[in-house]
């Protein structure tokens, strides 16, 4: 066990490396010895001093999200797990060489999994996951619009949506992204000026917020649903109320990083039992748009701050 | 059987009386001899020429709901319902001598029910039921903001939240009605300036639209349910979408009136088993603000059309 670790920190909103003392895992959690940790764009928003960390996790240590071998574990918890390959979705702390988290959050990936995808994986696969599936209840057969479709969780949802058998519509900005989009399942590719013109939509997965949901609130189809998880694009929207009424249509939203941890353990188990299957068998991927090491990670911020990637960017240890 | 019946009938705008030829219920369908028809927003609209009655149902003949004596039954529709005292929601053609209508939309009343009463219960009282049982799935011990408190389904929603076991809080223009509606039930009585003081709440049952909601919305509670069927006070808001996001709260909203014919039976059929009973035993009851024969509609909806009255406009027939 080394006694210290490197880390990402947030100092006066510049981004510096330090080391930080390795921690004993408290009952009921692992600690990873990080391999690879993607980029959110929460993170961004952190290091600006925005969207804290919950209570519990580092407060000045970014990261959403890591991948790598447990090395300790703490009370109460299988100590088989030391060694194991794991990913997970973490309150923050995640771009360092080591990770204290609830071992029950853990997902567990094979060897096939390589690194930066593996990096990748947990944040905008679960968030993707819950609100297609958990939140939305999306169908085989129905209509979903992702936008932010070339985004890491838009890139994560339009293949989990079509791995679920619905008929994806995947909206971006412009058409730059729209052919990788259609090799990953997209059925049909618009920008935010056009999809107003499609057919109603049973889902609307939105990643983008105003800019967005203001046109697209204009093809939902009966009893359809909307979940919000990204308002990039405006955190406030004018809602037509009787075109509501008149689809019964359903807007709800949420977060992932202010669950209580059970629940997160919960999504933890339904991501092993229904994605981790698919990732391991090629089904879904996890493009990657760019790798950084820790010391370049102010230089991964900036390209992920840029528009124009498709696939997430992805610090190494 | 008389061979016709008088109907409240809309004309350029104008409500005028006239006569038309009895029906012969097809298979399925009772006629119902009305006594008493309840007056309701949608009928203002429609005089407007808006708010058309769907298909199947008298276009020109007012009237959302009534009450009165079956007096003939189509095929398959069980011959004791004949003679017996009923009330019901109704596409179109309440307000008029006779109403034919599904046997299976038919609410089955006590003798103890006058007629105004069942005449202005099935529409207030089943919209109501349907918002907060049915869609917000509002639970005892909740919190619930009713705006439009003292309007006709507010009056109706007001006591079933409170015999439910909600906290409720009455929401109205001015404090004209609050002490009224704290002997229906009320927990809190408050107007729409000082709503946003309030503590949070679980559920909001939107009447008003944008007037309310634009304010409501910043008393959400974790995992609230905004359930809007109404929208007098502006059909259009703004949301915070991140507030949305930070408590997961659900917005949908409906009208019973665009329901297909089976829901409307099975809502009939829950009204019949939870709130008919309610009515019978006093525990809710229709307050009433006027009753007005047949000839004189117009001048009832003239008085419905005004604010500062509590409580159900009834035409007698």
């Amino acid at each position: 066990m080394s006694e210290t670790f490197r880390a990402v920190t947030i100092s006066d909103g510049e981004l510096v490396l330090t080391d930080r003392d390795c921690a004993t895992p408290s009952a009921g959690q692992a600690v990873v010895a990080v391999a690879a940790a993607g980029l959110n764009a929460a993170d961004l928003l952190q290091r600006r001093g925005f969207y804290p960390a919950p209570p519990g996790w580092p407060t000045d240590i970014p990261g959403l999200e890591c991948a790598g071998t447990v090395v300790r574990v703490g009370e109460g918890v299988d100590p088989s797990l030391v060694g194991q390959r794991v990913a997970a979705i973490v309150g923050g702390g995640g771009q360092a060489g080591e990770c204290v988290l609830p071992a029950s959050h853990l997902l567990h990936l094979p060897e096939s999994v390589e690194w930066a995808s593996a990096g990748g994986f947990a944040e905008a696969f679960t968030t993707a996951y819950d609100a297609l599936v958990r939140q939305a209840n999306l169908q085989a057969g129905e209509r979903v619009a992702i936008s932010g479709a070339a985004g890491g969780v838009g890139v994560a949802a339009v293949q989990l949506a079509s791995a679920l058998g619905a008929h994806v519509v995947a909206v971006t900005r412009d058409e730059t992204h729209h052919s990788a989009l259609r090799e990953l399942g997209a059925s049909e590719c618009v920008t935010v000026d056009t999809v107003a013109q499609c057919a109603p939509v049973n889902v609307i997965l939105e990643l983008v917020g105003a800019a967005h949901l203001s046109v697209a609130q204009r093809i939902l189809a009966p009893k359809s649903r909307v979940v919000v998880i990204g308002v990039g694009g405006g955190g406030r929207v004018e809602i037509d109320l009787l075109g509501v009424m008149a689809t019964r249509a359903t807007i709800t939203g949420s977060t992932l990083r202010a669950r209580p941890s059970e629940e997160k353990a919960e999504i933890a188990a339904a991501m092993q039992r229904d994605v981790v299957p698919l990732l391991a068998n090629g089904t879904v991927r996890v493009p990657i748009a760019g790798t950084y090491s820790l010391e370049d990670a102010a230089a991964a911020y900036d390209t992920f701050g840029q528009p124009g990637k498709l696939g997430k960017i992805v610090l190494l240890t």
